[in-house]
This record gives C-alpha cells, sequence and structure tokens, in this order.
C-alpha cells in the first residue's frame, strides 16, 4: 500500500474498463479511486452494500440512481453518503470520471 | 450531518480564518474539509496525533514539513498517509487551498 500518490496519476485510457485502485486501507475502512469512463451498472443490477459509503466525484460527472427513484446528477466536488443497504446504481458517468470512495464498515459490526 | 454537499460550496472569502468543516463521521472516523489561504502551522508548533490522518489536496497547494526535515509540496490530487504520531505541521499553504482529510482512530484503540 503506497503511502502517498496523487489521484489524478497513471488514469487507464479512454474506453478501458472501469478501474478501482485501494488508496489505504484499515480493518474499518478503505478508501478508492474509481475511474470510469462512460461506464454505468448494468441494467437491473443495484449495490446493496454492507458497509456504509461516502463518495465524491473529484473530475467528471455521473447519476447515481436509488431503488426509490431518486437520482443524484453529480459534478465535481458534489459528494454524498450512501448508508448501508442503501441500494443504489451508477446510471451514467461522463468521460474520465474520477471518484473518491470511502467504504466505512457499519458501526454495528461485531 | 448533511447526507450530501459540494466540497466547493460556501467557501469562506479570502483573508478569512482557515476553515474546518466535517462531512461524515462515524466512531472509527471522521471526514473532513478543510480550507487554507495562506495559512501555516504556528511556528514551531507540529502536530502530533493519535489518529492516523489520510489527506488530499483537492485545489491549491501546500508543504507539508515533518519532524525528520522530510518536506511534502502537495498540488491538487497529491494524498498521502500520516501515521499516528508521526508529528509534522503545515509549512505553507496557497490561496484558496481545499483539503479532503480523514482521520482513523488507530486500530489498535480499546
Amino acid at each position: 500500500m503506497p503511502m502517498q500518490g496523487n489521484l489524478f496519476a497513471a488514469l487507464p485510457p479512454p474506453g478501458a474498463d472501469e478501474t478501482f485502485d485501494t488508496l489505504f486501507e484499515h480493518p474499518q475502512l478503505r478508501i478508492e479511486r474509481i475511474v470510469s469512463d462512460g461506464h454505468a451498472s448494468p441494467e437491473g443490477f443495484w449495490y446493496d452494500q454492507t458497509q456504509t459509503e461516502w463518495v465524491m466525484v473529484v473530475q467528471g460527472e455521473a447519476v447515481i440512481a436509488f431503488a426509490d427513484d431518486r437520482r443524484e446528477a453529480m459534478r465535481a466536488g458534489d459528494w454524498l453518503t450512501i448508508p448501508a443497504h442503501c441500494r443504489h446504481r451508477v446510471e451514467s458517468t461522463g468521460p474520465a470520471t474520477v471518484w473518491l470512495a470511502v467504504h466505512v464498515e457499519s458501526a454495528s459490526r461485531p
């Protein structure tokens, strides 16, 4: 696990798969860079996570859809907290979209 | 605690005090926005934190100095992990510098 880096370093080329890089890891949390390039969750797929996620769009744009039909259009600097088991999917992303995600174990975990 | 926001919203005006805003809080961690505007740690002051800190410069620039004389010049996207009790100070910051800091309780905490 590197101790330092740059969030915009070694971005995958356009058209590459969505990438996930762990920047920091700890028993209670993981900080991750996600790079999307027009990616979306598969049709009908919903994330249903056991962890709380705090996520920010650092560069680019995206739309997150929630199971209650709410949609959040996100641009650079927009962040939101997604509680554990709050079903959501990535409806769309723009080119070269860089996310910072903090995945947090639920406080009730034994 | 708001569930969403924008990291660049409601930036303090130039010349204001350094500001600290909690974006997410959990028993094991706290995510914070820090806005510096030419601020530096007081001369001779060292942070000596019981928590591990993962910190990124999102906008602007800064220099962090460590007690072992190491210096890190940070620009947008640069992040680093500062272990607990790793003494450091903010030597300088540029105008309108926006940090994202994740303060993590040490794993050994009872």
